[in-house]
């Protein structure tokens, strides 16, 4: 691994070395190290590119570690990732993905296909880091497509952060909930310069008390351009939330299209959006006590995003 | 005019006979009765069915009924009306739909595109209510399309009614605000047995300091099905806001798809959608108080969307 590579592990997972579990390390579309743990096991896939992460059931407070890393210009990458969480296991799974195209100006893009398929009352924290870095022309792109498929009385949490260098990204989070399952979705998004971020969920409460919670946050800056896409089917007796805030500061521009819809009278929907730049009262409240424009502005965006 | 007709009429404007001041009565595809005032001129469109309103400027606290009827089955009525309102004019406009078709087994339905174009300064409050009656298997459907320009300084405000009779619907609403152009849109939906409704805004803020205030309150029952639409877009300093709450019972099913684009840093865009059963204390409360579950019930639709 080069110092690129490196670095972006660093940023997008928190690795300075190898972790101790279950680990899979993927850069320039191949896995460069691997290392299975007792109760998890990680397997290439036999037909295409990609990995099975089988976790056994009952497993506690382990963690699977599955960075990819594109460290040049000029590579596309497609990769599916299947993780099989047996019942009762309670992990926390830490996937990010960096994208370097140095000074190329060929442009890279990764493209993550994640199943998830959680056993009954099984618990997942899953936390996804995604950058992009790079001074020349070439285009960052990463656009990943999430599915989860959630058994009675699973538990999800999905903690999803793209700050910065990814030029075009288009995300889509598909989940289907059973009886008591639980799905918790955090967004964070900041794009900047030209950068286009799509962010696209689909989410069908099948089951009985089922529920979704999906909270996003964003900022687009200078002339860059978002869209929220946010399709809640409630089925049965279940209950829904979708919130959607986001700044716009310079030229950005967000769209935010949250569709709700009970198809059973014992669905309750929420959702909530708003857009609109940083309130003038707090920038003078946060200025008045010393900070520059700049500084409180960053202030404002940090505790927003955080 | 037979007394269906008469009946459609008080329902759906309030008339039990002639008003004073600008009227135009149509029914089945006909005007039947008008009259211009010494402001407000009504004038036969020439190239299609349909009434050109002409308001004068400075017109003041004046009322102009134009109530469409279909009193029987086998009608299919379109027609198109265009108010031109002068600049600092100040008036009523009462707009109702009524459609009979009594033991038929022939539907009938109305198709009204109206357009508004308000002056600077002018001030608009238009009221229209929708209704169905009939006992054969003749479906009703009333499909409305709005356009609305306003002026600098414009205000309107509208306050839509469908609450029973109408099989199937397909509304759209249509503005375009300059500076300093105000909208308020009121919009109450119930729907029964399997009829359906589809509410559909399309709002563009191009003025500054414009704002939209969208507010759209439906119950479903039985087995009907609705489906709220709105696509509300700031494209300059502006302020847009939009809410749709919905009650659902039975079998009922609705959609919300509330659409918010900031294009503009200085856009202030918010939505906030909530669908779901009514709340089981407050019928506890009410039934502790007496009433049937019936009554209490309908107090509850009663009260949210009056």
């Amino acid at each position: 691994m080069n110092e690129i590579a490196k670095e972006l592990l660093k940023e997008v997972s928190g690795l300075e070395e190898m972790p101790k579990g279950a680990y899979n390390i993927r850069e320039n579309s191949k896995s460069i190290a691997r290392q299975s743990s007792e109760n998890i096991e990680i397997v290439s896939k036999e037909d295409k590119s990609g990995i099975d992460i089988i976790v056994k059931p009952n497993t506690k407070s382990e963690h699977v570690f599955i960075p990819a890393l594109v460290s040049c210009g000029g590579v596309h990458d497609l990769v599916y990732n299947d993780f099989f969480i047996g019942e009762n296991a309670d992990i926390i799974i830490i996937a990010g993905c960096g994208v370097s195209t140095g000074d190329s100006c060929d442009g890279s893009e990764h493209n993550g296909i994640h199943r998830f398929f959680l056993g009954k009352n099984s618990r997942v924290r899953y936390v996804e880091k995604h950058i992009g870095v790079g001074i020349g022309t070439g285009k960052r792109v990463i656009n990943p497509v999430t599915e989860v498929e959630q058994e009675e009385g699973s538990f999800m949490e999905m903690e999803t952060t793209q700050i910065k260098g990814v030029d075009s990204t288009r995300r889509f989070t598909k989940a289907k909930l059973k009886d008591n399952a639980k799905l918790v979705i955090k967004e964070k998004l900041m794009t900047h310069g030209d950068q286009f971020a799509e962010s696209k969920f689909e989410v069908d409460m099948d089951g009985e008390d089922s529920s979704v919670n999906l909270i996003s946050r964003s900022v687009a800056r200078d002339y860059s351009r978002q869209t929220f896409i946010s399709k809640i089917n409630g089925n049965t007796r279940c209950v829904g939330h979708s919130e959607c805030d986001a700044i716009i500061m310079d030229h950005g521009v967000v769209s935010a299209i949250p569709e709700i819809t009970a198809n059973s009278l014992d669905a309750t929907l929420i959702h909530e959006a708003a857009i609109g730049k940083i309130a003038g009262d707090q920038m003078i409240k946060l200025m008045t006590l010393g900070l520059t424009e700049g500084e409180a502005e960053a202030k404002i965006i940090d505790g927003f995003l955080n």
